[in-house]
């Protein structure tokens, strides 16, 4: 006898929380869907010398090594990995299929990932991502760096998660900023890192790190980033540095877009402490956090890239994409009480007290399916009494009665197990009754 | 720089045929929700300790073994392993969780799984499958083994693949049967396996085969399952086996159950030669075939268990269940020409002639998106032919242009790239316009 339980460091749902999964899922695809973007999905496995390329250091020790049983016996070397982000798997598509693309490709992307973290409250080992991405041959215009916050906002108004602020930075005006600062090349990662802690740590901490750190000129910066409320903090920077300029104007471009989209102003503000420390992104970058709830973090971010497969291909691809991390999301939603056990995807149940009633029953289930409606028949006669707990502990919304007395009538007894409340219609009327009372 | 690639036997879709295999999950998804099934995902990692219990030989030797990069660095053993199938993981999520579940649980479940297969045309080392099953606490009455065909029934016919047979015996039935002829115990799992090849090979092969086997009184088994007109196989059984006696009456509770629910009787029948070979079926069993393609072979099948899992629990799990190989189903339909790359699920994209237009496209693109029509707007001015080309090799449906002229009239003139026929109308019709379109 084995103890049936999951590895560590995997959110694994109830019923009806993985309903309430599901339907963040659905709402994400759905959003995706209504700005144009077309489904994608990769292999969870990949070849390691596909995945490895552009890793190193602390993401190639959290891959999972993947081998058949058959291999592992013949002693050979590991040559296959788990996907640890939905990134590297959309370069190499992109790359290998480039010929039977059309450009710009724009793609969604919802699957799990996989990284061989330390267990740990919050961390999974096995998680969702939902992505998407622009990516052009070529080129690609600022343009599309504006519609990615458009989408994030959409998103996470229709998950209903509460008020949200999307902030923008942009890499190549932080490069050029810091460049009059005169902090270059490498020393530039550094500061950003620093910089990045902005929020957590305060105005003060970071500026006695970028002091320590040898930076000169710091009061400039921090000044600047620490005066949240300015209506445009464009308006405080420098000028005289061509890529500060590029940066200002490209983040200029977003705003217009954003306008033009019709994105309500206050889910979205340019923040010059939005760092983002990757070496990853070039222009444009994301980070949306909960307003009200600093301890969740970033719920979603991304931004520009040059070149999303120089691994892969001489052609140059430039993108600009975002990501939300669901599984922790939904954790972390659930440990705010915000999601949970909700109704059952299943709506009606229709109970069954005596075997004679069985084909009343299963025509009230037929009539329910045959519209569409989520419905379980029970298949066994049982008190009436077990069959409503059974449908309340199932999180199914209405329990259908047809006793004896209603059979008589053409009626069926609607009980709504939220409401506690009872109605009998006409087996003629169900369909309208249920679809009305699930509006 | 590296080659991309995927490790051989995968399928990786281009983006319209993604499209077409999404359309397949949702379909499938959404007829077993009607049904009255719940959504479960269980994690693709496993304990190997847990993931190997019930298997050997063969399909040990193609499970694939996970290890993070850092624990094979320790050189330690493989704990971990990709899942095979679905039913396992089940097994061990209803041992796991069956004080918090209620019963009787009805779950699907559509996710991929994985073995370590030899590359071959047809055969996936990363597969989905489509599962249903209902597992009870206890008992589970053979009324739910009617459920069963009335769903396949209803996603074959939803998903369009023609006509289709299920077919539909009972093990109890074929041990008692076969007792009666004098092959007991582990003898009857032999005969079954040569049985089980009797459409293929023919019943004159498998009646040598079964005396080359020792088997005495062989013509009196062939000639019952060669009788495939028999409008009722069951008269043909002989009597006085109580385990045939009992299998007979389950199957005609069966086909009183699929009667109740509306099931037309031309998509299955009772077939005494569906053997399914293996051990794990106790009652019920079920076999789907595309009627016209043998080729194909089973798109469906599944049956009847006693107990989902021994070994995890001495609570004793019966149930029913059914699973569909969607990735070898896909790619056979793919291979027959009945799908392959259809429209795209973007539904409409606007053009972008000139800057000045930008604001309008934006406008009419917003309104579409309000009304949850899947729209791409072009971000970049460009020429008409090069932008109805972009929108007809994505497979979007219409496309959208407002020029000058339409601007100041106050309308967008709708191509319909299908059709190549188009109309003008005004801003204020066209989500009307492209909804009736797309009905």
């Amino acid at each position: 006898m084995v103890t049936p339980r999951t590895m560590p460091g995997v959110l694994e749902l109830l019923p009806r929380e993985q309903v309430a999964f599901q339907r963040m899922i659905d709402t994400i695809r759905r959003v995706y869907e209504t700005y144009g973007f077309t489904p994608l999905e990769t292999p969870a496995i990949e070849l390691t010398e596909v995945l490895l390329t552009k890793t190193g250091g602390e993401t190639e020790r959290q891959v999972y090594l993947v081998q058949s049983t058959g291999a592992a016996a013949q002693g050979a070397e590991p040559d296959l990995a788990l996907r640890f982000d939905l990134t590297v798997p959309l370069a190499r598509y992109v790359a290998e299929h480039r010929h039977r693309l059309v450009f710009p490709f724009r793609r969604y992307q919802i699957q799990p990932v996989w990284r061989g973290e330390s267990p740990q409250r919050g961390r999974f080992r096995e998680f969702y991502q939902c992505d998407i991405d622009v990516v052009g041959r070529d080129h690609l215009p600022v343009a599309y760096d504006a519609e990615m916050p458009a989408v994030i906002a959409a998103v996470f108004r229709e998950l209903g998660v509460g008020p949200f602020l999307i902030r923008i930075n942009n890499r190549k005006l932080m490069r050029g900023w810091l460049e009059t600062l005169g902090v270059e090349g490498s020393r530039q990662v550094e500061v950003l890192r620093i910089v990045d802690k902005l929020e957590r740590d305060g105005p003060e901490a970071v500026a006695r790190r970028l002091t320590e750190f040898g930076m000169e000129r710091v009061d400039d910066l921090v000044a600047v980033l620490a005066d949240q409320d300015h209506t445009d903090p464009l308006e405080l920077l420098p000028s005289g540095s061509p890529s500060l300029e590029q940066g200002i104007e490209e983040l200029r471009e977003v705003l217009s877009g954003l306008a033009l989209l019709g994105v309500p102003t206050d889910v979205y503000r340019v923040d010059l402490a939005v760092a983002r420390g990757l070496d990853y992104y070039t222009g444009t970058v994301y980070e949306t956090t909960l307003v009200g709830h600093p301890e969740v973090g970033s719920i979603c971010s991304g931004g520009r890239y040059d070149d999303l497969a120089a691994h892969f291909t001489d052609d140059r691809l430039p993108g600009v994409g975002i990501s939300i991390g669901l599984t922790r999301l939904f954790w972390q939603l659930r440990e705010l009480g915000m999601v949970g056990e909700g109704l059952s995807n299943v709506v009606a149940y229709v109970t069954l007290m005596d075997s004679e009633g069985r084909g009343y029953a299963f025509e009230a289930g037929n009539r329910l399916r045959r519209a569409g409606i989520p419905t379980q028949v029970a298949l066994e006669p049982d008190r009436l009494g077990r069959q409503l707990k059974y449908a309340d502990r199932a999180g199914i919304r209405f329990a259908l009665i047809a006793g004896t007395e209603e059979r008589e009538r053409g009626t069926v007894t609607v009980r709504d197990l939220a409401s506690q409340t009872q109605t009998e219609v006409p087996l003629d009327d169900l369909v309208t009754h249920l679809e009305r009372g699930t509006k």
